[in-house]
């Protein structure tokens, strides 16, 4: 049974595991675990570890293979819910021995055959023996190219890597990392291939650690002998594993519990006893891992329930969107909807705009200026209203010009007014702004235009449109908007982007509310625009190189693409934002923006990666082109923006 | 006019061009350089060099660009053929000056649509400034996506690389390789993108010079810096650049002749006034560079000849071709024609034959004993008659049974044996050899099922296959054989591979004549089979992992796959093969195989290419697998045999 019930939390992690060892009778194992130990499934090995097919070759032995029990011993559904296989930990099929080699083989096809006709959800295979790996992920493609639903699950102790004995040219095989990648780039990104992470009484760095959640985690197995004892007895985890779990958990890996109870729980158990009665019967039965169950459980419960945004975001997560061109499209009374509930949003525009207001108009003559507010894409009215309300509240007096070029966003506008009474201040202008012939000049221009990269809703053209109408010492709000984009590691993107089989999605930008993904250096910013642009030749094309260091305890990591945000100044100090470091809280507005890349890049240790990004422009599209130059160099992407534009 | 006559070359080296300044007077440029200067294309700069966009617009200047000539100054053909575009070499797209960015962008720009406009075969790039050369890059790639026929040239100067400087860390920017490596990443291999080579007076290594025979080189560039002084006051070349050029030459690469004349030839002109009479007018305009034309000139023509076998093989050079399917499919009489004309093979054979019936039979036994002897493929009879002849040539008493598949090719093999008298010693059998019921078993067998790669043609399942009527202590002729491979530099094929726009045809071997490649380091050995094969087990799967290492001072290269050969044991000593290192010579039954790679690699200096080759089988077929394990992982390719197989 699930390990508790954590509000919001749909994800697998809820269920957890445990490793047991070969027995003929499965039903037994099932009972045991999952009615005594109140386990959610088990791990278990499917062959008789004893089997050798060149051994049965010899002895002429019976043609029926050791697998542990028919399938019938327990029903299809028993099987595909509660049981993932366990490949024979002993193949190795990059053994120098041939024998072995081939013997391995045999069993591997065997048992994933068996597996399969079980209808297993996942195999579990085991870690790749030595430092070549080769023949195995050959053999593993192979199958690969052929299995139906069933997951395969790469077992990958959680090394240790100390950065210090960590020299470029070594082959880094102290972090097993390197062979995870190794394995799964000779699969090609197989999206049934996954990791899981046997976790060990030490841990490596955070950074290192931290790579995993960009990969295709399923699982982590926690041996027993990585639990410490607390004072009352019970095992517990120490800090830094205590601090993993939750991480976990957030990323759907489930746990699954290992190895023998190390924990003298005589006294446990007697308490146990003695404060469930009705259990006493299989009280004798009980099995060994259940105080680990039940510490696993504590550290699932005694996390915080889901934030209700995050909640309702969660369907998102990881899931690739194109993004808006709200200027070449005309953008549905669903889409206002959503985006006008962003109240955080309004609060920060409705800040700006009464800071702008009080720098504008002093005090003393607040009752004898009226400030000429305009707002360049008005919509269905939202900064129409903060516009408002900042007058109201700075006590300074408005005239609103809403300009629109939607004319079904005009029409909500127009009954916005009606409805509120606001007929003499707000004049409605149904028109592109920049194509509007304004009757009189702005002193605030106010608008939003950004997208989750900055400029790519074209904000920068809009608005150097729109400012023919602004007061030579008028006040654009947003004043400014730069974009930042950092590395990341996000195998499920990359996966999602090349199920597609062409270049073009892989030269395209997606927005998307980035979860499983490692964020390997702090973003840097790209392109800034500014507002009004007051310099003759306006042009809005960008060239930007940026050098990213991985930190050096990270290890070697893969660069899936760029995950790019923005932070806008809208007026001094108040700003508004998605770059992590300096995001506005509780807004949702806008998820990041993703750049893949064609071909995945790994970095070294100690190497760094260098980006090219180009903002280029023609007069009927706006698109980005970019390409890695070091440590080697990609194509550089959708060449004259071939893939991906956004039109003028 | 050309530099001369050389029997069966018909490569475009033959033609000689000159660099130019820039002229506005380009019907002079051209009747100065091809009619006065005996050259057959002149690279010709384009735009007065001292033009510069963004002092146009500060002037005002006219917006007339300042061309060399309108395109009414040359015939439509004279610009094609006799002109060479050379873009301004100011420009420099990576510079940190924002406005030499933009102006050299607009330039390149409105350079090559002119160079577009008169249809130039070509435009000289200048040289990338710096270490960096991704936003020139960028540009040059938004151009070729657009461009129709016309090539760009990249000019890269030759630079000497010192490998005891260069360390795995360091940028490798000494080595000018780089560059066009990093060049063309960025563009993505595109096809029109080719280099062409500054020749300064030091050289790289032959090694690091080697590289460039895989690349696309179109010309190379030789300063009159270059030459030297021979003892008549006459320009020439080093021993080492002397080497060079006939290597050019047979790559189809042009010679360019660029600079002042540096040498003193006054008593030179007076020599070939006096014995030029006719000339006597012209002489005073004699062109300063025609003594270097005319020594390049000597060089190609004291070139040999090509051999009539290079010069049959041409039309194949670089040219990828499906390997044979011989098992599946049945040949055709053209295919068998060609085969049989390789009268080197069947010597060899008659040779190991003439050996085996000698140990087989003691000379004074030979008119008591009978050989059985089974030609297994025999196809049209080219092995039946070597075997006659060995018999006759060692006085050796023969039965002959001819097995062959090939029904059409059993009604050649029974009118030949009439023809030839030979009904009582040949028994013609029409099955295939591997279910042929035998009347009898054989002391030799003889087959020729060899492929390039050796056992691709699947030799080893057909001879384990005929071999049951083997006697005992019978003779296999091949008794073994081994396959062959090393990693090459080979764009060419590499970008016809890609132009197929598939993965299936990344995942097929080619048989290809291999010439505009690089071979980065010697071929080591990769299957082995030996017949007849008495293990009770015949398993003809076979796994490989091969380690190469570049020589040091070779640089950084590019590798775009593996070129495969075979070498063969027909009996004891006599072999027969392909393996460059041990070729039979004049045999041309074989062109190496390729194997491409997917994503090319790119090795480091000091760094080691791992590669893994599987030889795979399955009741209807036999595949090859491979893929690179370091310095990257590649992934598998062709797993399951899904791209590319040979039908059993």
């Amino acid at each position: 049974m699930p390990l508790g019930e954590r509000p919001g939390d749909k994800s697998e992690s809820r269920y957890c595991g445990v490793e047991t060892e070969f027995s003929d009778d499965m039903p037994n194992v099932l009972a045991f675990n999952l009615t005594h130990g109140s386990f959610d499934f088990v791990v278990a090995t499917l062959m008789d570890p004893a089997y050798r097919p060149s051994l049965m070759q010899k002895n002429g032995g019976s043609s029926v293979l050791p697998f542990a029990g028919s399938d019938l011993v327990l029903s299809p559904s028993q099987w595909s819910s509660h049981v993932v296989g366990k490949i024979s930990s002993w193949i190795d099929l990059d053994s120098e021995d041939e024998i072995l080699r081939s013997d391995s083989e045999i069993t591997l096809k065997q048992e994933l055959a068996w597996a399969s006709h079980l209808s297993l959800q996942a195999c579990l295979l085991p870690p790749p023996k030595g430092k070549s790996c080769a023949n195995y992920a050959r053999c593993v493609n192979q199958i690969l190219q052929g299995l139906q639903s069933m997951q395969l699950w790469l077992r990958i102790p959680l090394v240790k890597t100390d950065n210090d004995t960590v020299s470029v040219n070594s082959d880094n095989l102290d972090d097993s990392w390197e062979i995870w990648n190794s394995f799964r780039l000779l699969c090609e990104h197989h999206s049934q291939l996954s990791v899981v992470l046997d976790v060990l009484s030490s841990l490596p760095s955070a950074n290192s650690l931290g790579r995993w959640f960009g990969e295709s985690v399923r699982a982590a197995i926690f041996s027993t002998d990585c639990f410490l004892t607390n004072s009352r007895g019970y095992p517990c985890l120490s800090k830094r594993h205590q601090e993993l779990v939750p991480g976990f958990f957030n990323h759907s890996i489930q746990i699954v519990l290992s190895g023998q109870s190390v924990h003298s729980l005589t006294k446990i158990n007697s308490d146990f006893a003695a404060n469930n009665n009705d259990n006493n019967i299989v009280g004798v039965q009980k099995h060994p891992l259940r105080p680990y169950l039940e510490y696993v459980g504590f550290l699932y419960q005694r996390m915080d329930p889901l934030p209700e945004q995050e909640r309702f975001e969660l369907g998102y997560r990881d899931f690739l969107q194109s993004p808006l061109q709200p200027l070449m499209d005309n953008l549905e009374a669903q889409t206002y909807e959503t985006f006008e509930k962003d109240t955080t949003k309004y609060i920060q525009y409705q800040r700006a705009i009464s800071k702008a207001l009080q720098d504008r108009v002093p005090e003393e003559k607040s009752s004898a200026i009226t400030t000429v507010l305009m707002v360049v894409g008005a919509g269905r009215g939202p900064l129409v209203r903060a516009s408002l309300q900042a007058a109201e509240e700075t006590g300074r007096r408005l005239k609103v010009y809403a300009v629109e070029k939607n004319p079904n966003a005009v029409v909500t506008l127009h009954s916005l007014v009606k409805l509120e009474g606001w007929e003499d201040i707000v004049s409605i202008i149904s028109s592109d702004m920049r194509h509007w012939d304004a009757p009189e000049k702005a002193d605030i221009l106010v608008s939003e235009l950004l997208g989750s990269f900055g400029d790519n809703e074209l904000s920068p053209e809009c608005l150097d449109g729109a400012q023919k109408f602004l007061k030579e010492d008028g006040i654009s709000i947003p004043s400014s908007y730069t974009s930042f984009i950092h590395p990341v590691t996000a195998s499920k993107l990359y996966n999602d982007v090349k199920s597609h089989k062409d270049v073009a999605h892989f030269e395209t930008a997606y927005v998307v509310k980035l979860h499983n993904i490692a964020r390997l250096a702090p973003p840097q910013s790209v392109f800034t625009f500014t507002h009004p642009n007051r310099s003759t030749d306006k042009n809005n094309s960008r060239y930007m190189k940026l050098k990213f260091e991985i930190p050096g305890d990270t290890g070697s990591a893969m660069v899936h693409g760029f995950a790019g945000y923005f932070d806008s100044t809208l007026y001094k100090e108040v700003h508004l934002g998605i770059e992590p470091s300096t995001s506005t809280p509780n807004m949702f507005s806008w998820f990041p923006i993703f750049f893949p890349l064609r071909t995945p890049i790994c970095l070294r240790p100690g190497s760094s990666l260098e980006v090219h990004f180009w903002r280029c422009c023609s007069p009927t599209k706006v698109w980005y082109e970019w390409g890695v130059a070091s440590p080697s160099c990609s194509p550089i992407h959708n060449s004259n923006g071939r893939s991906y534009w956004v039109g003028l």
